[in-house]
């Protein structure tokens, strides 16, 4: 279909001595891990944006790709899309994910845009049974042209509100349309670049009845897939309203949203924010909002969101693990949010890009499995909370009271003392399983 | 009382060409700033524990203060306690805050430490009744006993939760009887140093728990005072779980608690968190959880928090316009939670800090009332929003529906222009009242 | 000549109750600060890049400016030559700053892309000629292109070198016929993405080459300018080269060439590199090499290049205060390298900007003069020191061995006392001044 | 000697399967790695400061450890030695690093204190040599006491830089006698908390002497140890001199030191810097100062020195593979300058923190030691930069003129096209020897 990847063979496993780049050295799909196959437990999907629509420009040059399907009619947009399914065959991946502007050339109307969509939508389904191949998730680009340069669902114009929702309807029928597992929302302008001209309460608002919207359009419609949001606290704005999962909760809980909408997390997006990775995914399977991964890399470095292909095995382990201990994906998985670096100009470059990254993924999400079916970890965590099982201290957790507590205290003339949290030894545990 | 501060005037206003350090060039206690003296918009507050109990040291180096009332004994306790009432004479501040460790030495047992307590309590309210000084805040200092490493509420250990309860109990007696405008829980510890050996679902339900108590308690004891809880994303802790206003309101609604609960906001921890000292504020004032302010200002260029004396009126004069814009403070202040440089050793030198910020942040509340009195950055804002107000804009916050939306485009063919946001021109109005 | 500005009137002093955006509150040019006139002490600048040829673009979306002059051709560079001449004219600053890209268009080869400049140079020499402005700096574009992904005198590639060297040329031909008063060399991606495809020395070897060939061509042609190296950290690069001043001198001494070779220091990039920005221009006056500044601020929330308008002056005064401690500029000059937030659509926007940014270094600008004619400040700088004037003291600065130093501590049994550092109170006299 | 570690055993290598916190799986003391014994290349040290000096504080608590040791006599002190030469038994570590304040009790006097120091001297002299442990290098503690809270050799009183001239001396012939492999400096508080009370050149002239001294005072006493500076940003310092090892260079230069110290890197160090631990070694090698390490991690999401040991085997693989490409150490070594978490209060926690850490070192040795035989990433790396090889390229490295260039790109119409730089290959390459 197309031949832009031309020589380079389709991607096999062939153990971990295989040295060349377009070998499997971890990722095996029909090795069982934790009672699934491989793929079923990582669910790979590739971007489309990243790997298809971005030129190679920042904010200091311009392109530096030049891909034959570049341009802005329906042709190129078709052979963007023979592309993408060849390089899907080509790393055996079982999923993709786009937005509606990565796949369709942006239309002189609104009209015009969304007869694009749809007749992309009908190539990539055309696609998707002749490969097999699924979508993991659709979502709108509500971002990138000027009519969004002060946010979608909460700008100042209502015009512009409902342009993004008429955007977002397109989108869901196309993911419903082509099956996808999953919608996803990223509100990348919704925030604000200086508080001055900012009415928060209102915008939040705004973001809320957008939610709302979007619920209750999926419920009409019938669409089965999750509906995600993806954190991330700033940038391309100051600050972005879906900072990271906790203030995401928040703003769910208000608009009573906590059981309709889980998450998107991003390890880029985690770093940006002050957290770990594992933090996130933590917080949202403790909050019952886990839903999906954008697996990438943030160089610690840097301040800014750079998008790498993740390479740090021991540091996907423990992002692994804590979606392991939330009983594996439902309907998400593992999209690679990752982008080539703007010099890697070579096919063979994303080709090569991704079967490295499936591979570090593959050797975490191992690790991550050996660590829970051994339970040494959860079982020194378990330990170190066991005083709580005891009926006094549950007792206190169920209605206790401060001056029981005082009351307790004087009479025992309690004096608690520290017990070493090993965290070392817990860390050296860990490296095992590695 | 104490000679701590001889040589050193009673402080006054002296107006902006003053040139001593001893003298206000901006804070006019009773000059009116929005329908009220100065000095109750303000409420100015001396924190204890930087001024008085912090002995200059830092993670490289010893103590360099060498105060005369450093040492364990009640005689030690009542001589702090002189020097502070003569501070706050000198100064001429209305109020101050404390920890129960800021103001008591610690006993062998618990019923010692909180008899020392009670003592210093009684010994607290001769000084205040014979100043009229008052109490803003107490506050129990669950985090430098050793007891505590694990945390407090959150640790793994019932026995220490009981502990701090019981101390929370003897604190809120305290300020209670000390007749505090408010009672407030900073959980220094209440975080994670590794998530390998930690519960985060177990340790927020403790925290849930223990914050249900003191609200009971407080209620049960006909505390009129307000709760405040006051948020820091990390430090000493990787990870604190009261990271900003955003992830403490949905902690507070997951316990309901959002009406029983406001925010404490110190300037330091909100740029840790990444965000504006105006952000943090005008968020809390949107969730109506706006209490009361830790004034400080964070050194940019460091990783930690620094505690330093605000300089900086423009930086001021932005948080005080979301506190204005909130109605100005009902039982909260502006504590001072800034601490003296370690080589600043010289009493002059404490005087003078404080003399300078309550400048600071007096030039900065009336620049800030000065604005919103003129109300034109109110007047822009509101036009930003202007299309709201239109019945079809409004439809669509209650009730609108995606696929209305979409029938509205495409049927109107709408394609929404983007418009400048100003935020230069907005800045430069901000200028012109400083 | 353009009418882009229509209606927007030229900028004067109307001093500080002035309300309009389009009059000076501080900026009075012919007002005298330590013995020049304001004009002649700021020496302001416009930047061509941020002004006239970015497009409002960010790494999440595409342009949101409308410029009647974006284009390819000769006629577009002739457009926005006459808006950018309009403007400086309505703000009435004496310089402006370019790089080779932002005035003239690319041609398809070296060849015309040469003489595209040379025409552009002969334009721009007429504008000059009847307006009177004057070019601050000139400087070659070497990192937008996508031939010098990899770098312009760093690269891996021997011919990316001769063609950035014949671009230089051209470049500094192009600003000395203008009669620049300096040209400045910004090494965008002379750095590294990742150090495992990257020879260090050999690239430093490169770039000191090219240094010694610019300064070898000043020589050559009789430039009279100076030569300023722009030291930035990072972005786009994960690490730059000329990370800070220290890092750039350590470069300048290695090749010998800190005689001859003076830094253009931003504030922005300063605060990239973890230091304020009066740090680095103190450390450049005490290393002789401060030349001049790009005038900026950046965002302290995020974590890449935010080039805003500068907006306050308690910050821009303590810079200005380390400039006039050197003396003040000599070829150097205030350069507004500040781009407009990309919401900013309209003209009045860019005037409205610029005319706030030129008060605010002005009121800085006046400021820092009166701290340093005061003197006070000084004094207890050179106080703090008063020890080292003892003859002794002196004497171990020269020659002293350590063995002596141990003789004389135990002989005497020295046991030296801390000073306070008085930091608080400094602050408070700065304030007195602002 | 001492029963500290009772019940713990000698730690020996068990290889990968051993599962006890007491074996080692990859450290394999007497194992050849590019010739030399494994523990010849690391040749680890246990820093004396972090293992046996510190309790346990932070800067919002106090100590957590309970140490029989802690104290203030000579017995203290030998029982701190008596249980340290323990660990290094246990460990099978080599070497060891001290700083003066870690092994003596502080005196009355400097006399006094010179007199401690001598004794434990002649006591760890014993314990070597019945151990066959050494030194891997000494240092003075010149940041820990009051007096030296305005800097050491930077201080603007010259009674404190004689005092820390004394202390050096001692500290120099200390090491010395102890046989030390090298002798480090590292100045803590050389660097300023304020600019406003700071004469940046004077102080810099200050360090420069002091350092003078240093080496002149090495020569003197024959000491053939290296004279390492350790390079930190900042910490507790607003601003350290010492920011990076390109600041460090400069300063070199600056003085004429360049060929007599070189550098002790900080993996924390660098990470403040905003640098990564490789891009610091592989800058101090092409420089010539790569001297030795303090091995440790800093948290990325904290924004302090957080010196915790390590736990990544990629990014310390990427750290050995820098040093090795150097040719591996010469007298420098690994020093874990890494300290327990404040939680870990057992005995046992010091073990197996170590032996973790030396575990992960040893396995990125070994990775680091395969990349480098292997061959391959340094041949693509060679090949990247092919071209210069070619005459016309040298020459035009050696005395090549801008005009040349010019000439060469018109007459020949060079147009030098984008090479991939490969950098997911590389990393894909690196993924393969972990």
């Amino acid at each position: 279909m197309s031949d832009f990847f031309a020589g380079i063979p389709a991607v096999t496993y062939e153990g971990p001595e295989a040295r060349s780049d377009f070998a499997f050295r971890h990722y095996n799909p029909d090795e069982m891990v934790m009672g699934k196959r491989m793929e079923d437990q990582l669910r790979f999907a590739v971007a489309w944006w990243h790997s298809f629509a971005w030129e190679g420009g920042d904010p200091f040059g311009g392109p530096t790709f030049q891909r034959p399907w570049f341009g802005d009619t329906l042709d190129h947009a078709r052979a963007k899309a023979d592309a993408a399914f060849e390089m899907f065959r080509i790393l055996n991946v079982p999923f993709y994910c786009f937005h509606d502007a990565d796949i369709r050339p942006e239309g002189a109307s609104f009209a015009e845009t969304t007869a694009n969509l749809e007749a992309m939508v009908d190539y990539l389904g055309q696609k998707q049974e002749a490969s097999g191949k699924r979508l993991l998730w659709g979502t709108a680009n509500l971002f990138s042209h000027r009519r969004y340069m002060a946010g979608a669902a909460t700008n100042p114009d209502p015009d512009v509100f409902a342009y993004a929702a008429a955007t977002i309807k397109t989108c869901m029928d196309a993911t419903h349309k082509l099956g996808g597992a999953n919608y996803v929302l990223w509100g990348g302008r919704e925030g604000y670049e200086t508080l001055l001209n900012t009415d928060l309460g209102r915008e939040r608002e705004q973001a809320g009845r957008m939610l709302q919207m979007v619920v209750d359009y999926k419920h009409k419609i019938g669409f089965e897939g999750t509906i995600l949001l993806e954190p991330k606290p700033q940038e391309p704005t100051k600050h972005q309203y879906d900072y990271d999962v906790a203030t995401v909760f928040s703003f769910l809980s208000e608009f009573g949203l906590q059981d309709e909408v889980k998450m998107n997390i991003e390890q880029g997006h985690a770093i940006l924010a002050g957290h770990s990775f594992e933090h996130e995914l933590a917080l949202a399977r403790e909050f019952g909002i886990l839903g999906s991964i954008d697996m990438n890399r943030n160089d610690y470095q840097s301040g800014w969101d750079t998008d790498q292909f993740p390479n740090n095995i021991p540091e996907v382990a423990l992002a692994y693990y804590e979606i392991l201990r939330a009983g594996g994906f439902d309907t998400g998985g593992t999209n690679f949010d990752s982008k080539l670096r703007r010099q890697s100009l070579d096919p063979a470059d994303l080709i090569a890009a991704h079967v490295a990254a499936m591979d570090v993924c593959a050797a975490g999400l191992k690790a991550a499995a050996r660590m829970l079916e051994d339970g040494e970890l959860e079982q020194r965590r378990e330990d170190r909370y066991a005083g709580w099982r005891a009926p006094s201290a549950e007792a206190m957790l169920n209605g206790g009271k401060l001056e029981d507590c005082f009351a307790h205290v004087m009479e025992t003339g309690l004096d608690p003392q520290p017990v070493s949290g090993g965290q070392e030894r817990l860390e050296a545990l860990v490296a095992r399983y590695l």
